[in-house]
């Protein structure tokens, strides 16, 4: 349940001190009035070092990744609901079921407490929709200067199902690619937010659990689905070729296949940006044996994260290692992984 | 197998750029050329977005902490040392063998990559020397200013065998309180080294992973162990002060009895710190049944990481949820949790 009011500001501090992660008094204050009314459950509140989850036998998927986003807040999403869903997706995209989640803080001194209040509560919202407990946790104050407000490590554990076989070797000539929806709409979102652009509709970041798109898919297709892989940093063209890289095949895009908002055309041209290369926080692309690519298609566009799904594109023996684009004017050129740096920070 | 030439500064790149974060060409080289030459297995070697285990049913441990030590380098190990002993020993106190570690790193633009490579080989043996792998991971870079050279998050899998029930909870009156060596070598190595201070014999962190010392002690003692704690920040006085705060007991400690080194003591009335306050890295507080004190006394005196171990006080029912020390003169204190912050970034 959503706390609507910030506890700890009526106290003695409204924002991060460096005794925060002294493991005193004052980490105990952070704990017990900010982490634990957020994310209280019967695991955490044990307040062990660790935390000890009863497991059968089975496969588990483990992922980690470490959360730096700035601005701190977006249209979409902020840092803290980012973090969630950033550990959920990477265990769908190995077909897992969620389980648990980890949260660790690196706080900067001064961050005012009412700000991580806020990150909190929404990563609480976050798991909560997802149906996943934040089972342990951590917190560290850096001195002013030595950080930037707040970073979040998350790690996620998850199930994976028994005959499910996700991997980006599995892809192979002859299967199809799919991607979930719109492209490069978290990467222009952030990046408008920094350069002060608007836009006529109002853009927001894809930010978005994808757990229970992928176990729709898995569902009507299982083993058929050879690679999932949610296109982050380095966007839809790094995660490709990656993909090509490690399975020893080529990739053939066609352009006008690949859904992508008009204004977040707009705004890539008028930045001067290619959409293959901007983070996505809330898309998946499906690499498929071309008999399920049907029903894969229309799962997903059956759910509302999925709704423009398409298929854009497939796999071949030629130019192994190598992604191709069809341009909307016909001509063919290679999408080579991201050089150099395109938007620090995105996520 | 320790790598004696780091493999990057020969290349374009000495330090860490932006890019080596943006998901890219960059990142990948140094996945390939820093992270992999070091962690690799044949899970991580699959560049998933996550690891996946085969598990037997049972209790998984699981913990998580981030790294932000200043500085990165001192007398007795490093940053990356740390992150695995830290994580490793946080399994321990739960009574868990270790499974598997994750391993996120956020740079800070400008790192030199000679100093990457230092620590991931120093995590790496760290992490062999334990027998556990690194099973996936996660690198972000942040601007220059905007963090402090190298922030770790570790995440740790262990197993908790089946009759072991290790909590706070579990300290009851009767019980005696263990230690499993000598106090603040951890905290008083790093306060010297950023104040400058030298000593006559060299002080060294107590770094180390205790996972092994835990295991010989359950078989020895198993449920007759109730509570194990590592004093990190915060020091002994902390620990005890929430072990006797959640279990609602009085804990009685006896000065004289708690192994210090005459340097260390020295130090910190020389620097107005108060030991029992200053962070530890490689002891363990063991709280255990009266029949069975002896035998885990002689059972960490075996080994070479609790050869100064020494029963240092007791549970009772008196005072509960305080924590009194009887001092060498005679005179009774209640140690009070830390307030404030005694010595930053100490971990």
């Amino acid at each position: 349940m959503l706390n609507l009011q910030c506890p700890l500001p009526n106290s003695d501090y409204s924002t991060i001190l460096l005794a925060h992660g002294g493991g005193g008094r004052l980490t105990q204050t952070l704990i017990e009035q900010i982490f634990l009314p957020a994310f209280g459950n019967s695991t955490l509140n044990q307040l062990h070092d660790g935390a000890i989850l009863d497991l059968e036998k089975g496969r588990l998927a483990i992922s980690t990744d470490s959360f730096v986003i700035s601005p701190l807040f977006f249209p979409g999403g902020d840092i803290g609901s980012l973090a969630v869903h950033g550990t959920i997706n990477d265990l769908a995209m190995c077909g897992a079921k969620p389980i648990a989640l980890t949260a660790s803080f690196i706080l900067e001194e001064g961050l005012p407490i009412t700000d991580l209040w806020r990150i909190v509560q929404s990563m609480s919202q976050a798991a909560q929709k997802v149906g996943v407990s934040i089972i342990t946790g951590d917190t560290k104050v850096v001195e002013r200067g030595k950080g930037d407000k707040i970073f979040i490590n998350t790690t996620g554990l998850g199930r994976v199902p028994p005959t499910i076989q996700i991997a980006p070797k599995r892809a192979q000539p002859g299967d199809l690619v799919l991607i979930s929806g719109q492209i490069a709409n978290h990467g222009i979102t952030i990046l408008s937010l920094r350069e002060g652009l608007t836009f006529e509709t109002a853009l927001e970041s894809d930010s978005a659990p994808l757990h229970s798109l992928v176990a729709q898919i898995l569902a009507v297709a299982g083993e058929q689905i050879h690679v999932l892989r949610d296109p982050t940093r380095g966007g839809v063209a790094s995660a490709l070729n990656e993909i090509a890289q490690q399975a020893k095949v080529g990739i053939r895009l066609v352009e006008s296949a690949i859904p992508i908002h008009e204004e977040v055309r707009g705004a890539c041209e008028m930045l001067g940006l290619d959409p293959f290369y901007v983070a996505n926080e809330g898309k998946c692309l499906v690499i498929v044996a071309p008999e399920v690519a049907e029903i894969v298609l229309n799962t997903m566009r059956k759910d509302a994260l999925g709704k423009e799904a398409a298929i854009i594109g497939e796999v071949c023996a030629e130019m192994p290692g190598k992604v191709t684009l069809r341009s909307r004017i016909g001509g063919m050129r290679i999408v080579e992984m991201l050089s150099g740096e395109q938007l620090p920070r995105i996520c």
